[in-house]
C-alpha cells in the first residue's frame, strides 16, 4: 500500500477547510500566471490545485460543470453561440457541446497550462476539444470580451477561479459591460458565484457590479460541490431585461439527448427554490 | 487578536476532510460513552466534536435540524407523538416543537453530557427544553424503542452519530423492528443517512435493514451540511406500506406558523428530485 497524507486547503475568508487524502503529487507547473499542481488521491481520483486552492477532482467535478452549463443553456430559448471565459479544464466546454443546437463554443482561458494539465490528468473532460464547433483560445478573457462583436453571443459562461489573482478582473463592472455588449438582447451571462452560506456578500457585490453594467435580472442557483469551501456552491445567471423570466425549456430538459449525473429538469426547478436566508440576503421575495 | 489554528476532521471512510479555524478549546468532557469537545471558532460560532468527529457548529446546524424534522412532520398527516433517538444537542427537538399539532416529543439520548454541553455552548438549541410537551430522557435508545407501547408513535427521528461506537446499534434490523412496532400504521421513521456522494452504500445498507424490519417505502432527501464530510448530507424517511406516497402537506408547509432559515415547501419539493447518480444507485426510477 502506498503511503498517504492529507492535503488541506484552509480557506481564510470563510474560516473553513476542505481536504483530501492523497498518495502523491503527479505533476506541478508554474505558469506565467499561477502554480498548478496535480495530486493523486485515494478516493477522489486526481485533484487539481491552482495557487493552493482546490479546483477540481475527478470524482466531484460533474456537479460544477453540469450546473455551470445546463441551467443556462436550457433557460435560453435557442443558444447557438456560447463563450466560456476561463474554464481551462474543458469540463464546461464538454457539457455545452452536448447541446446539439450549439453551433459554436469558444473557450478563452488565459493559461494554456491548465488545459495541458487537464488533457493529461482529466482526459475525460477534454473529450470534446476536437469537436468542430469548439474553439480553444489561450488569451486574456477580459480583452476577448471587450473585442467581441456586439450582439453576437447567446451565452457567456464565466468559469473562473476566485476573485483574486488572475481572475480578479472578471468580477467588475468593466468586464460585465463587455459581456453585456457582446450578448444579444436575450443573452444570458452566467458566473460561478461562490458559497451561498458564507460568501453571500460576494454574490451581492457581483450582482451589484452586473447591475451597473446594465444587467437587470438575476437568478442564483445553489448546488453541492464537495471540493469547494463549505461544500456548497452556486452559479448566478443575469439577463438584460428588467423582470426577466428565468423559466426554462422544461420539456426540452426532460427530453435531453444526453445523460447527466446531477442535472435534471427537476433538479433545476429545485435549485430555483432559494432557502429563506439566501433569498432574504439577496433581497428577493421569499419563496 | 487571538491566535487561531486549524482544526481538521480527516474522514477516513471517504478520504476527505472538513475543518474550521478555531481560537481555543472551550470545554472537554469524557463521558461514559464518548469524548465531547467544544471549540470556539473564528467564523462558525462554537463547534462540538464527539470522538473527534464534527457534530455541529453554531452557524450551520440549522440545515441539519430543519431537514431532520420538517420534511417528516409535513409528510405525516397529523403528527402528535414524536420520539427522537439521540439528538442530545436538542436542536431537532426545538424544530419538532415548532409544530403546534405535536402533543408530545420524547428525546432519548444515551449521553446526558451532550445535552449539558449544548445547554452551555448552544443555548439557542435548548430553548424549547422546558416546553411542557417535551420529555428529555438520558437512556439507551435501543431499549427505549424496544419497550415503547406498540402503535403509539407517529414519527421516530433517529438523530444519531455515525454508525460506529455508541450509535452502531441504531442502524440494524433489530432496532428498526422496534421502531416499526412502536409506530402507528401511518407512522414515519426518519434517520440521518450520511453523504449521498460518498456513502451511498451506507444508505443502501440502511434501507435494506429497514426493509428486513418491515418498512416497505423509502425516500432520501439530500441537503447541504458544511460541517459533515463532503458538505452534502441526507435524511431517509421510511413508511410501513408498500408503494407509500411521500407527498407532503404542501399547503400547511407554505402556511407554517414559524420561521425557518432553510426549509420551505419549495425546498422540500426540490429535495425530492434526486440526482440521477443517486437515484440509480438506490435503484429508483429516474426522475
Amino acid at each position: 500500500m502506498t503511503a498517504s497524507t492529507w492535503l488541506h486547503e484552509n480557506f481564510d475568508k470563510a474560516g473553513s477547510s476542505i481536504g483530501f487524502r492523497v498518495t502523491r503529487k503527479l505533476d506541478e507547473v508554474q505558469s506565467p500566471f499561477q502554480k498548478i499542481e496535480i495530486f493523486e488521491s485515494t478516493d477522489w481520483g486526481n485533484v487539481m490545485l491552482i495557487d493552493g486552492a482546490m479546483m477540481l477532482t475527478t470524482r466531484d467535478n460533474f456537479l460544477y460543470h453540469e450546473m455551470m452549463s445546463h441551467p443556462a443553456l436550457f433557460t435560453h430559448a435557442n443558444p447557438k453561440r456560447v463563450v466560456i471565459i476561463g474554464g481551462g479544464d474543458c469540463g464546461t466546454l464538454r457539457e455545452v457541446l452536448r447541446h446539439p443546437g450549439v453551433e459554436k463554443a469558444v473557450q478563452c482561458d488565459i493559461d494554456e497550462q491548465v488545459t495541458r494539465m487537464a488533457e493529461k490528468y482529466f482526459p475525460e473532460l477534454c473529450e470534446s476539444n476536437n469537436d468542430p464547433r469548439a474553439e480553444l483560445l489561450f488569451d486574456d478573457g477580459i480583452a476577448y470580451m471587450a473585442n467581441c462583436e456586439p450582439g453576437s453571443v447567446d451565452i457567456v459562461i464565466v468559469d473562473s477561479t476566485d476573485p483574486v489573482g488572475p481572475a480578479e478582473g472578471l468580477f467588475n463592472k468593466a468586464f460585465f459591460e463587455s459581456c453585456h455588449r457582446a450578448l444579444k438582447d436575450d443573452g444570458i451571462l452566467v458566473q460561478q458565484s461562490e458559497s451561498p452560506l458564507v460568501l453571500l456578500d460576494l454574490i451581492k457585490a457581483m450582482r451589484a457590479e452586473m447591475g451597473k453594467a446594465g444587467f437587470a435580472s438575476f437568478q442564483t442557483l445553489p448546488f453541492p460541490q464537495p471540493c469547494y469551501p463549505t461544500g456548497w456552491w452556486s452559479c448566478t445567471m443575469a439577463k438584460k431585461a428588467a423582470g426577466a423570466d428565468f423559466g426554462f425549456r422544461e420539456a426540452d430538459a426532460r427530453a435531453k439527448s444526453f445523460d447527466t449525473l446531477y442535472y435534471t429538469a427537476d433538479l433545476h426547478k429545485g435549485a430555483q427554490a432559494l432557502p429563506p436566508f439566501v433569498a432574504q440576503a439577496l433581497a428577493l421575495a421569499q419563496p
